[in-house]
């Protein structure tokens, strides 16, 4: 807790989540209303997802703003930062990161590291007494999940983990079509991720990634078969395959299906791989039609439809196409101006790491596993 | 063998596959063209499928012709004969069917009954002297099956299985796209064949019909991973369910989710249920482009598209639309009337059966099981 010991009054009044009358007694604050004003990131990873998406959308957003990086190419951060209008004093490198502490410019880290790298990074972040956003998968292991989220907790600071479309307007109306089984009961949900990765990627690295593709795409599926139902698996099993002739796969597989057993009875069939043509999707199948999103994974552009239902029931459905990256940050950033807990905290990466590591444990076992 | 020294000698020489020249001394054949005679069928079962589908397309196959009915309502019998041309001294019932020895007018014998029947009307059939079609399942077990290619074998008789898309233009094509690999190695399949099934169905009663929705309906799911791919699966597992409070599923489960893994390393995903909205499709995913059928398992309209494959590659597939059954009754036929194999012999229905059985060991074991 002595990392705490650095932050402002200011800081410790914000996280508190104390009024914002008290806040606006800050300096920092001063000659604007604090009730609008912007939550500073500093993305920590400046590759294809953290600068491409990540900060590439905080100018866009309505609550969030970029406020740092943290890098290990320094003219490659120095060069976003001016872009992004980011004091040079706020850019940090792997070593020095834990310096954002006295930085009150920052209020959330969003870590967009190497898989195996979450773990560390949301701890010091939480202990440099930041909130945190990390990507998902959260971390390699359930252990670690475990972890972050003490760390966090004991901070007094916010967890979220990046998973977009839980504020995107279409998962959204699928979410409450399914739930309100506008159509009848779920019964079967099919869901799909998958593309060719290139050669070298870290995500085909086991020490960086924890896993092959389920823990990048198909926690996707896994995802969505749990906010769509509302329920959690209690029974999973799964096939791996790992190419011997492939060089991208010698450290995990190429692909893993997989089914799981819910409660109400639902049954989920799903795939999710490295190695064939882009594909990402549901299929939830319902009495009385099927709820269908495809695209259903992608940054934008997915497409909701019914078929079935009876009447004039089925067919596309219409929904505001917004951007993704902006709608999660944003959701934070009001979590923490008005001290909410955020839609997807640590609890929720914690429960797909679990999920995750019963299909491994399936696949390695050949035995169907029940889920705690 | 002792039903077989009732055969005419036109039927021994017929059945052996003697030359035409030989078979057109056969006082039947006085006056025509032996070699396009039509081969008689009589139909074992006449509701929706064995009349409603099979009668019906009989008088518009090229090589077939509807001979003789066997079913227990005399008056719907007598009814059909006379729409269909049949003479009513070859209207037989269940008790007196094996009177068909006598009939030269049969040559092949149709059953379309339960699936429990089919190993015994198939048995009674070949020892009759005819050659037989059957509807899939071939049986409710293994051993059946393995009784029913022997019992054909012994009388000299073909024996096929009803697999009316192994005969359809539509189907053939995606066989050729995907065993070609006009877009790269195929990677993972999904398929899924699903309705809402009616009260008091026989297809839910286990001991008419052997197990659930895959002996009916996940068998055209797991035939198709099989002939698209041209693999046998070597591993699968499986998860059902059985609803407590649903009175359709007194006996068996009404969903089935299950993967198989192919000995290339293609994988399966699938799905097949009695409770919820109809869906009959595949999509086969492979290195470079989607080859999905959807609907995929319908009596017609089915549709081929290629999704992605680079370049004006993809998109629809035209097809002919054919008369299924007469595809499949005119192949056997042909297989008779040129003594050949036919595509779809009682092996292919034994291979299916092996693979359900296996997937209801998963099922029950909780272990995902080895295909021999």
């Amino acid at each position: 807790m002595s990392e705490l010991s650095s932050l402002s009054r200011r800081r410790f009044l914000q996280s508190a989540g104390v009024a914002a009358a008290a806040v606006a007694l800050a300096p920092h604050a001063r000659g604007q209303d604090t009730s609008q004003k912007k939550i500073g990131y500093a993305i920590v990873g400046l590759g294809r997802f953290g600068a491409g998406q990540l900060l590439r959308s905080l100018p866009e957003c309505k609550l969030a703003r970029p406020a740092a990086l943290v890098s290990g190419s320094p003219d490659k951060a120095k060069q976003l930062a001016q872009k992004y209008g980011i004091k040079e004093s706020s850019i940090y490198n792997y070593e020095n990161f834990d310096r954002v502490a006295d930085n009150a410019d920052v209020d959330v880290v969003y870590v967009v590291l190497p898989n195996s790298m979450h773990h560390e990074y949301t701890i010091r972040a939480a202990k440099a007494g930041k909130h945190v956003f990390c990507e998902k998968p959260m971390a390699n292991t359930v252990k670690e999940c475990e972890e972050m989220i003490a760390a966090c907790k004991a901070a007094n600071k916010k967890l979220a983990i990046g998973y977009r479309l839980r504020y995107e307007p279409t998962h959204m109306r699928a979410i409450e079509i399914v739930q309100k089984q506008e159509f009848g009961r779920p019964r079967v949900i099919e869901s799909v991720h998958a593309f060719n990765i290139g050669p070298n990627e870290w995500r085909t690295d086991k020490k960086l990634a924890g896993g092959g593709p389920v823990m990048d795409l198909g926690i996707y599926c896994i995802n969505a078969c749990r906010y769509l139902s509302g329920e959690e698996p209690v029974q999973v099993n799964a096939i791996t395959y790992q190419p011997k002739d492939d060089p991208r796969f010698t450290t995990t597989e190429a692909q893993m299906v997989f089914n799981m057993k819910f409660p109400s009875g639902l049954l989920a069939y799903c795939s999710t791989s490295y190695a064939h043509h882009g594909a990402n999707r549901f299929h939830m199948m319902a009495e009385r039609a099927e709820i269908v999103m495809n695209p259903a994974f992608s940054y934008g552009g997915l497409k909701l439809t019914v078929r079935g239902g009876g009447g004039d029931k089925g067919g596309p459905i219409e929904t505001p196409q917004i951007n993704q990256f902006c709608a999660e940050m944003d959701h934070l950033a009001e979590c923490i101006r008005d001290n909410k807990d955020p839609r997807t905290p640590g609890e929720e990466g914690l429960r797909d790491m679990k999920v995750i590591e019963k299909l491994y444990e399936s696949a390695q076992s050949g035995k169907t596993v029940e889920v705690a």
